[in-house]
């Protein structure tokens, strides 16, 4: 039952807006509908007119008049219960809605278990018309979302870069500074044996993150101790410490995410070795948790929420006005906190 | 553009699932919009039939037909960041996702930081026919949502329970159990000074739970050392436990959530006090991180994941048939790990 304005007695409706700011109603909803071509002062007179009589455009209206659905959509290949333990996703988020909650936008969040069931997400968010866009994260190598979604016509932003280059506009931000200074900071402290632990090497961002650590390794003349690869969970990190430890120690261990290097601090404790006297230990993401252990945690900022914030921004941009311009986000940073300190070997 | 059929050549429609399973047309389309009435041998035919042509209904169709937006809402008033710090929302909604997903479900999710934002996200949901339901949580006393909803005609489920008894189906999980047996727990170990580091007493849940805790411990025949109320955030556990060094000093804290247990002890470990031998500390949720701590943390487990489900089940049972009854999920429960022991005064 679409209605084009409001049904309750006595309400505004827009023939009383354009009255009010003595305008016709084609303004009125071009200026609702943000179309070009309406002088700026118009424009506000409009907004106030609506303002002062309480009249809000009925979005059903508005959806059908502009097809839009003021929503947005992001599919994550994850198990939920990793999504609920990784606090990437909720950061991004939560910059996601930062940007479309002042604006009545809502995001539609599916979370899939196989690649197919991701496939058909994507489909059904585009045959459905349920969101103006989506955001491609968690990128894989030579990633067949980007093809997919050319087909279904439906925008996409991709959340980091993809290793070939390609139409849909990508926010990045470049893990490798803050990786390279983490070392040096490490390398600094007569660190010589320093041992990684990583996440999935299926997606992008985990390889390139790796592949950062190494070469930032060779670039001192060393070689890492161990690189483990893990599935980003704290019981993944928790068992690459316990392995690490059992095997050729390393002095200092650099992990590819906050919950992994917090489940590492507790294996290290618990197992009597002191962080940092004995080992120090490097995080990566810069999440809330990292400032509250003991030792407080040094970690790599990648800074999630502003991440989120860049995706929405641009992903409007682009289901508005059909184009949108690539965003470099200020690179990850180190911030150097009580868990790493001068190599035990010194 | 409602389609009714695929539109690719050679796509099976509702005509060859019909013909396969040798129903009439009607007969497909009752079993696809689970309408009553249809045999249960039939209804498999029908399904195996659909699934052998590899036959999906088109979701926008079957929208327009039932009237169903295959979405649930959910609307939470807090400050994204505290969203991102606090592992109970990422569970929860684990949880919904792990009900929905496999239906072809999603979920659409809205931050908002004001009442009156929230009372327009729910507005939004409802004219815009956005989602069958929506899930209230974060009950506050007399909650105001409840009437707003019934205005709306928008199904609703209650996750916790109201002092007033309503009309809504609650989706209950007793905290009281968890919380009498962590203080009988620690008074069995000897502890008679026991402090409390609280949530935010506008909402329902963190006054039920810090009653629980009071009248647990006057159970006992003591009175608690102090409560103390914070916003649920890290920092804010963090300060409060700082506040409880400085003052006439507890022998064990109970927390409200993981998240503040957490911080805690970075700060008393920082301050040099050991856990459990100076202090015991109790968390609350059961999350992921509670047990890569170290000393591992005892803690109230609630299950968020368990109870994203059941109301997600009850939500979809009361949108679809009208009615569901309310679910009493398992009580909270002690989970007693390291950060407990032996009162130092004993």
């Amino acid at each position: 039952m679409p209605r084009t304005k409001s049904s309750t007695p006595g309400a505004p409706t827009i023939v009383d807006v354009a009255r009010e700011a003595g305008v016709s109603k084609g303004l009125v909803s071009l200026v609702i509908n943000d179309r070009p071509g309406v002088a700026d002062a118009t424009r506000a007179r409009v907004r106030d007119a609506a303002d002062r009589l309480g009249w809000r455009p009925n979005l059903q209206a508005r959806r059908l008049s502009t097809r839009t659905t003021y929503a947005l959509g992001l599919v994550l290949r994850r198990d939920p219960r990793i999504v609920a333990a990784d606090p990437f996703y909720p950061a991004f988020m939560a910059g996601i809605e930062s940007v479309l909650s002042p604006e009545g936008r809502v995001l539609v969040l599916s979370v899939v278990a196989t690649a197919e069931a991701e496939e058909r997400a994507y489909r059904s968010f585009a045959a459905d018309r349920r969101v103006d866009g989506v955001f491609l994260n968690d990128l894989r190598h030579g990633d067949d979302r980007v093809g997919l979604l050319a087909g279904l016509g439906l925008p996409g932003v991709l959340v980091g870069r993809l290793e070939e280059p390609g139409s849909l506009p990508a926010v990045v931000l470049d893990d490798r500074p803050g990786v390279t200074a983490a070392v040096r900071h490490l390398v600094d402290l007569g660190h010589r044996r320093v041992a990684y632990v990583g996440g999935d090497p299926a997606l992008q961002h985990a390889r390139h993150r790796r592949q950062a650590f190494e070469e930032a390794v060779a670039g001192h003349g060393l070689t890492p101790t161990a690189v483990v690869d893990t599935d980003f969970t704290m019981a993944g990190g928790a068992a690459a410490t316990a392995a690490l430890l059992g095997g050729d120690r390393p002095t200092a261990i650099v992990y590819a995410n906050d919950p992994m290097a917090v489940a590492g601090l507790g294996v290290l404790q618990g197992s009597g070795v002191r962080v940092p006297d004995a080992m120090s230990v490097v995080g990566f993401d810069g999440t809330e948790i990292g400032r509250h252990t003991h030792p407080a945690l040094t970690t790599i900022r990648s800074d999630p929420e502003q991440w989120g914030a860049a995706a929405a921004r641009t992903l409007l941009e682009l289901a508005t006005s059909g184009h949108a311009p690539d965003v470099e986000l200020p690179p990850a940073e180190l911030v150097p906190r009580r868990s790493t300190g001068p190599a035990p070997d010194r």
